[in-house]
């Protein structure tokens, strides 16, 4: 794979590049990590890449990867820039049949999304978006057994996302929280782009389900220009009612993101800061406890690679994108038929922008309701 | 102190029974238990009062008690009827004199309310309402954290309440669920007035603030008029953002009350469930779990009766309530001064009342905001 | 009932006081509460006793309370004295026909529970023995499983009961501390007796088996004469094997006894600090928290007094034993049968003395295995 | 680097070769995966080893490897085989001039190990052995609290690993259990040396100090040569009194190791499941929970690769140890000085072996304590 974005400083570049290597599958090739091409050249050397892998800029590095040979140019790009430059780069590479995996969110305006959509419908291209915590075993356990009907009809769900790291307004936050709070990088939204849509993801993931409409109330700290702190309710498609909770300045709080689903018949629990356990509850009996590799948990798919008790963590469930990433490439390049997979795609990145851009309006509105 | 309500099959007459006896210092000597004469005599068989003071009804209670010699008298009520006679009955007692203790909600409406809080400002006479959670210890450690300025000023607060014993409606629930989901003896709402209305109250309680503002979608399931479940948001008057789930058709949830207020500088996670433990979250330092009766603990006050590590529940928590009843009803009786307490009374009895009319309200409003 | 013991800055009478009280049956009639007869005074007004029952001493209160009718005097006698007078009043008491509760341990030495044994026998009268911790309805609920065969054969049990209120020699650590490390008052043992104690109980009762053997390593802090923390390996008669660690010295525990018990086809897992909750777990399925107070728990026994998710604890659980003594005495006073109950009385007051001075004696030979 | 066992079927060696990959530092150049050329060869392919790099066995891979030029061949080799060949591996590979990183136990017995120290000393190669759980970061950090005497000197120490993986001695339990409950292949003992010697490993790693004593009591389920189940009573150089468990037939227990450390300032307390936490108490104020990725915790040493609340689990534990061994082998090859680590090695290796001799001898004995 090649990749744009994750330079000497980047957090999320070095995190696809872990989950990218733990398998031992998938190579990483050549990179235009920076805008700064000393910094790109440090990384470059740093991972080691061949020489003449290490590219000026994106564009120059799908027009050069087009020309090698196929079984030497990269076969997938791996897009980690800043939000503003997603569209452009994925466009690109699409544009330059490239499969593109992403992270999220996928554009920085619907209307980006829209187009993208359209682009990658033309390409043929593959596009995966890293919505993390789908790959999470427990996650995928989670809406293996909404969808079997194990829960019933879906009655509530509740969904919070709250971290602290935004809390201090007076604090200079680095490089991480900058682009995250301006505009013109992250687009209409800091809280609810950046964490928010995680949260609506993975309660429409889990029930498989649609948010249908949505009531919100967002807020900035002093001094902010974007939301860093909200509270949506939700209405779904198939008649659950919801809330979601999303902050990034609840002091203390690290990365809470956790998922209640009631349904008529069962309920689930899970917290991503213990995702190796998922909360089955029942009106009749005992509460369950599955677990990771667990034979129970296994039934439900799920990827995992060691025995239940061996805890899994963060950058294993971002692998399992990439793993499940590099099986769709692989069988389109050997013309097989894809397998059964969880991944997040152009469909996601449509909700995901819808959901940022209604939020932001719903927050600004008097009217209660408003459709996404 | 005297009874009415709390008959052979009822839950919370029981409840507040045990905890009157716990300390030893309140004697039950009176009571109307039931509208049937034989349930509530054979109730006050099993409670072995004396002679005479089981009477066929409040009214006639407190006029027979009215007559008896000052030392030989009920000292106060303790009303635990159904919620539609909660005012007819506390405002009977005030009128003749009596101290009252009673069971949430006050009334069935606010109207109702103000006419209560009118009655018992020319009483003169004592009144509390027993929202039980702000009985633990670590309720009133948490409160005291927030008025020290520990958390600074309160961003966020979260605070659900979420039951799954109405889930199921196709059984027949019992006398418990019947008379709660009959408008003619609950009101205008179910889940709201039986358990939202403690959430509203504690998230006051603990931030000494006010909702100010609120949005609201309820639900209720099919084949009922009131409502089982639903969402809040909430505008504090300090400022804070909020949000208030509440629910009791959450299957497999037992009585899961959990609060937690982000301040600027730290915040603050309770759970009812889990009592004993008050976790601290700090920007830099790590969490701390502050525990019941240990001196860090003593030190904000919340009356305990076990030394660290023994557990303390619900009815210990109810139990503060009446010690601190009680002692206000000596200091009154010795015409002493009254000493802190964090007892509800008349204000709670009104903020209660007002939060469940308006959050009725909103619901059925496509206008977002209500005041409160 | 009368009391002997429990003036005013003791902890455990204020405790059995409490949990004779909950639940409105048991009447504090008399009492010889102190060594100082102003101390008795003092905590007899404060317990508003009618006049003339607070006696000077323990053997006067039993000479007066003899002659009094029987429907006036106290029918049993409940004994908090420190552990060196618990034989002397209890042999005093049946000898004079009053049925006996006695906290534990029953005696200083086994061969005073042994003369207690026949002195009991001789007597007629009812004896239990406040092991608190078999009150906790999910203990009772853990035994019953295991007795219905749930487990299968046990295996192994690792009991823990560990507390550091005694951790710092160098403080002064008040009246609680002194006399349990007083051999004139605690007998051989300080930690062994006041917990490890409870710790052997505990696995004995669930398990309904006996340590057979047992080897030790107790040690004491300096300055020390009697034991303040201790590890012990068992094994069980039935062929489970298992250890026990007890300490005062660990700092930061409070009160953190724990049971597990491992099956060949189930284990169980339970802490005192959590009360409500038991862990079932299995080798096929998902783990199971049983809860308190729910159908499935009721179905295995166990007194509770709230709905689910409403917590008790160490009170209620003291109630229990109280509750259970006395409806014992109640159907011995009406002739009639007494009811199943799983109090701990005799047989539990001699096992746990011989625990006491085996575990002591064991601790200090080279001798690997020593019978119990 | 190169790699010996870990075939196709093999749990521990795919392990190695995530952890391995994690960091995209190490690369896999050569193996001889299996005694089955079949196997060794598939596992080859899977791998896309260059050709002529998958040896038929070690043998024949140290002498071809040792042909190729300094910077085409393997620097270290990774053994990942059955008990019974660590010695035997790890001698051929240390004579030949490569650096031996070792799955654990070192050797089959006490004996060779003493060879294995001496070859190593002779060879001046690097060796390391694999005792995962010293890679965890919590597990660096409390070692580091323990030796700035934050919890002063240590008291008491309860280490309990609990698996329930080979309970059922009716069923076939696979290849995995197959090998360690044979005496050829896995030496003297089942559990002791599979994972009670992680246990006593983290002990001594986190505490600093040497157990110089035990006494212990070991379990065979029927129909099995080797213990699986123990409880050992500790004594360490340092004066602490300690206790440890093992056991593959707790049923339904996963991988649940977990360590206690009371010192006479403050304890901790962690646990494998749930690795990203460490709970600190201490006397005077709240219990702590230490969290990875804070700057509290980075500042006590310990690799993490994501920031607060982003779960990491066994994996990157494990790659932790190959990253602190691919720092020294690099060190070395520049001839620059090997930077601090925490990597277990020789001496750990000699530790285990005399503590699973020393076990199964003294659960054998009559006598209580052995020196270790």
């Amino acid at each position: 794979m090649g990749m744009v974005g994750g330079g000497p400083d980047a957090f999320i570049g070095a995190v696809h590049r872990m989950a990218a290597n733990l398998d031992g599958k998938i190579e990483l090739v050549c990179g235009a990590f920076s805008r700064s091409a000393d910094k790109s050249r440090q990384m470059s050397r740093q991972l080691a890449l061949a020489p003449g892998r290490c590219y000026a800029d994106y564009k120059q590095m799908f027009e050069q990867e087009s020309w090698l040979p196929a079984d030497q140019r990269m076969e997938f790009v791996s897009i980690v820039t800043p939000n503003h430059l997603h569209f452009e780069v994925a466009k690109l590479a699409l544009e330059a049949g490239f499969h593109v995996l992403c992270d999220k969110p996928a554009t920085l305006t619907l209307d980006e999304a829209r187009q993208l959509a359209e682009i990658r419908q033309q390409s043929g291209c593959l596009y995966a978006l890293t919505h993390t915590y789908t790959g999470y075993p427990m996650v995928v356990a989670a809406r293996e057994l909404v969808a079997r009907g194990e829960l019933g009809r879906i009655r509530k769900v509740v969904v919070e996302y709250h971290q602290g790291w935004l809390a201090d307004t007076n604090a200079s936050l680095g490089k991480q929280a900058a682009w995250r709070l301006d505009p013109a990088q992250a687009g209409v939204s800091c809280c609810m782009a950046d964490i928010g849509v995680h949260a609506a993801n993975l309660a429409e993931f889990i029930c498989n389900d649609e948010i249908e409409q949505l009531s919100a109330d967002l807020g900035a700290s002093a001094g902010r220009v974007l939301d860093d702190d909200g509270v949506v309710m939700l209405r779904f498609a198939g008649g659950a009612r919801g809330l979601l909770s999303a902050s990034q300045i609840a002091v203390g709080e690290e990365n809470d993101l956790r998922i209640r689903v009631y349904g008529e018949k069962a309920s689930l629990d899970w917290s991503q800061q213990e995702p190796n356990s998922l909360r089955l509850m029942h009106a009749n009996k005992p509460l369950e406890i599955l677990r990771t590799a667990t034979p129970q948990a296994a039934a439900l798919g799920g990827i995992t690679r060691t025995p239940p008790g061996h805890p899994e963590g963060y950058l294993e469930a971002f692998a399992n994108l990439y793993r499940q990433f590099a099986e769709q490439v692989e069988a389109r390049r050997k013309q097989g038929l894809p397998g059964k997979n969880t991944l997040p795609g152009i469909r996601e990145a449509l909700r995901g922008m819808a959901f940022i851009e209604t939020v932001v309006a719903a927050s600004a509105s008097q009217q209660k309701w408003h459709p996404l």
